[in-house]
């Protein structure tokens, strides 16, 4: 397999893929537990090629934070074993008959969910993803190509060898996942340029990544993952609620995207309540870069802000702070630098929730919670590929049935036109 | 209007459907109705400006099909009028509940219908289109963007204009209707790469132009209207029902995307079907391209039919025939040269019917019944856009759900994660 070029790979997944299609969902799960059982059964083989990753990292200097989401445990290995298995619970989507109805020319016009084929999921250095997203792409009945980041490269031949040594003991096409061993950029260009062989493309990773994806892929793309994620607190707000909801959207993991970027204040309630918030982000040690106004109210510890900082996904232990007029300077401002990602509003008006709710585009909007929500098991899909950024085809969290397609299929006894 | 640049035109589309997402359905049905009544009031506006376009065609050679296809009359401005009252009387699906779901934390997820945003649509010489495309967009809540062919630029500015007019005394911001005046094709090219301003890019047109913005476009695109169709008959096929079929889907309309291009006859029915098919299409002249058990048994009034043949789509009395020694010759042959449109079996057999129904990947597939259903209005959908060959998305007709998206609305009283 190693040796075969990207194309190649691609048009194996895709012949794979109409067996793929025709599996009932026993056998998609028949395969998710052959694969948990040889990972964790052959846990050492995995290990053992991790320890090579680690090895070529710490030689080339990569930074901790880099080799920390490089490096498999046991643990790390059990809990991608126990996701297979999980998967292997979720409702099958395949076959669904979303809606039927007879016409007066007697037709019968089936609408029934159907997969999409092949997916390709170019991503870094993690290599638990390449379970994770082959599991959810084999149980929604799709082919996957999977392009991880050279770091990984010798743990993902062991995982990827492992699923596709299941899949064949389970009687089906091992070309349902292939693996790009070829970790160079330009295997990245080709898979981006499959069309007809790649039905759609998932990058998972960075926002350089999946910027570079979206621009570069003539097929078509979800764009997933990007959170430049806003509160704002109203007038109206419960400004203890304000503070918890501040603090935890802020920080219970400022490295994920549904974690809050900037955080709005109406200017009536500013005075009250940033000194509030400040200590409660002083806890996590978070740099604030303040408005003018907000700079007047708080001194010099806060940072100026600059547009750029607007923009930013920080990801990290830094909050950018506005007090704004009102709820329409808030929609402007969110209107202007949103992702489209989660935003969320604090306040116990009605008037004001519903037109925040309403008028803001995002994948999710939350009234009176944390933005932190945003993840498929919390909006009870299961596991997710990933959050789609976009609007067409699925919007936040996409679990199996966004991995699927429809067709119509119309039953006729001899109907002409 | 006119001499604004594309970018800034759609900038004021993007700006018009923040306005455009909030309207309930009567305001809309509104604006539709008063574009009616404008469009009919003002008849002769349109047909003045119809005129100069058709001179203009006239002096430069244009063949008279596609005169035809640019020509306005009374009766056509009447139906076009018609149209936006029909799309009135369709649901509106903006706002539309999916699914809600109460979490164990009391967190209420709602997924809300919502719309996309901007839709620009890139389309030929048909000035109706400007209409037809535009009040689909208004009524689910879009803004659209319409860059129509050169050489109906003054018809298709007269039907904007009348649609401005309409929406801004409805009291909405006119810009949910952009036309681009300047059709150059630097113009559609700045639209096919408004990242951020259009939402999804709908090619309405040949096959050449639809290639163009699918290969060019940096915006998501809606791939539609290509329709490479197969028709298979069966060994266990009603040969009277498959003669009527097959002349049908061939005859009736052979200039639009869901007539067949291609006959597939089971070999051990060949002989008997293929003369009665022969004399069927005879009766319409069309030309055929047959394999060479096709010419063995048909002669030399059947010409050989090449590669080529196979993956053209005629849009004219053209078939290609090819002989299959089964089922899966017929599906492989399928798989192959399909545009994903909509393909169909003729058979009594119903494990041959449920084999194709599953294993042929296509917006519709079809027992018994001739293709040329493949129509918004056939299926129940009321007007369609356009009918989908990709499978992002939207798959077949769409109709004004398939140009929405939606969101995910959360409701708390707090909660933190």
């Amino acid at each position: 397999m190693e040796s075969l070029r990207v194309r190649e790979l691609a048009f194996l997944a895709k012949a794979a893929s109409r067996e793929m299609a025709r599996l009932t969902a026993d056998r998609k799960n028949e395969i998710l537990h052959t694969i948990a059982r040889a990972i964790r059964e052959n846990e050492d083989r995995i290990l053992e090629a991790n320890r090579v990753d680690i090895d070529n990292a710490e030689k080339n200097g990569i930074r901790p934070a880099m080799i920390d989401r490089l490096k498999l445990t046991s643990k790390r290995i059990d809990e991608m074993a126990e996701g297979a298995i999980q998967v292997a619970k979720l409702a099958d989507p395949v076959g669904e008959v979303i809606s039927e109805a007879a016409r007066p020319n007697k037709l019968v016009i089936r609408k029934v969910r159907a997969p999409l084929g092949v997916i390709g999921i170019i991503y870094e250095s993690r290599p638990n993803v390449t379970l994770d997203a082959a599991v959810l792409c084999l149980k929604s009945g799709n082919s996957v190509v999977l392009r991880g980041g050279k770091e990984a490269i010798n743990s993902n031949i062991a995982i990827a060898k492992l699923m596709r040594e299941a899949i064949a003991a389970c009687g089906v096409d091992p070309n349902a996942v292939c693996l790009v061993s070829d970790t160079s950029r330009d295997s990245a260009t080709e898979l981006m340029g499959l069309k007809g062989l790649i039905d759609v493309l998932i990058p998972r990773g960075g926002a350089g990544l999946i910027r570079s994806v979206v621009e570069n892929a003539r097929v078509p793309v979800i764009e997933t993952g990007i959170g430049n994620c806003h509160l704002y607190i109203d007038e109206y707000a419960d400004l203890g609620m304000a503070e918890r909801i501040t603090a935890n959207a802020k920080c219970s993991r400022p490295s994920v995207c549904n974690a809050i970027e900037t955080l709005l204040v109406h200017e009536r309630v500013a005075e009250k309540f940033l000194p509030r918030a400040k200590s409660a982000l002083d806890r996590f040690s978070v740099e604030w870069r303040g408005c003018e106004k907000t700079r007047d109210m708080l001194g010099d510890s806060v940072k100026p802000v600059t547009e750029e900082d607007y923009a930013t996904e920080f990801n990290d232990f830094i909050i950018a702070v506005r007090v704004v007029s009102g709820l329409d300077e808030a929609l402007s401002h969110i209107a202007e630098y949103s992702s489209m990602h989660s935003e969320g509003i604090v306040t116990g008006n009605n008037k004001n929730a519903e037109r925040f709710l309403n008028e803001v585009d995002a994948a999710a909007v939350y009234l009176n919670a944390s933005t932190r929500f945003t993840d498929g098991f919390e909006f009870g899909l299961g596991a997710e590929i990933g959050i789609s950024t976009q609007k067409m085809h699925a919007r936040g969290p996409m679990g199996l049935i966004e991995l699927t397609s429809y067709k119509y299929v119309i039953l006729g006894d001899g109907q002409i036109r």
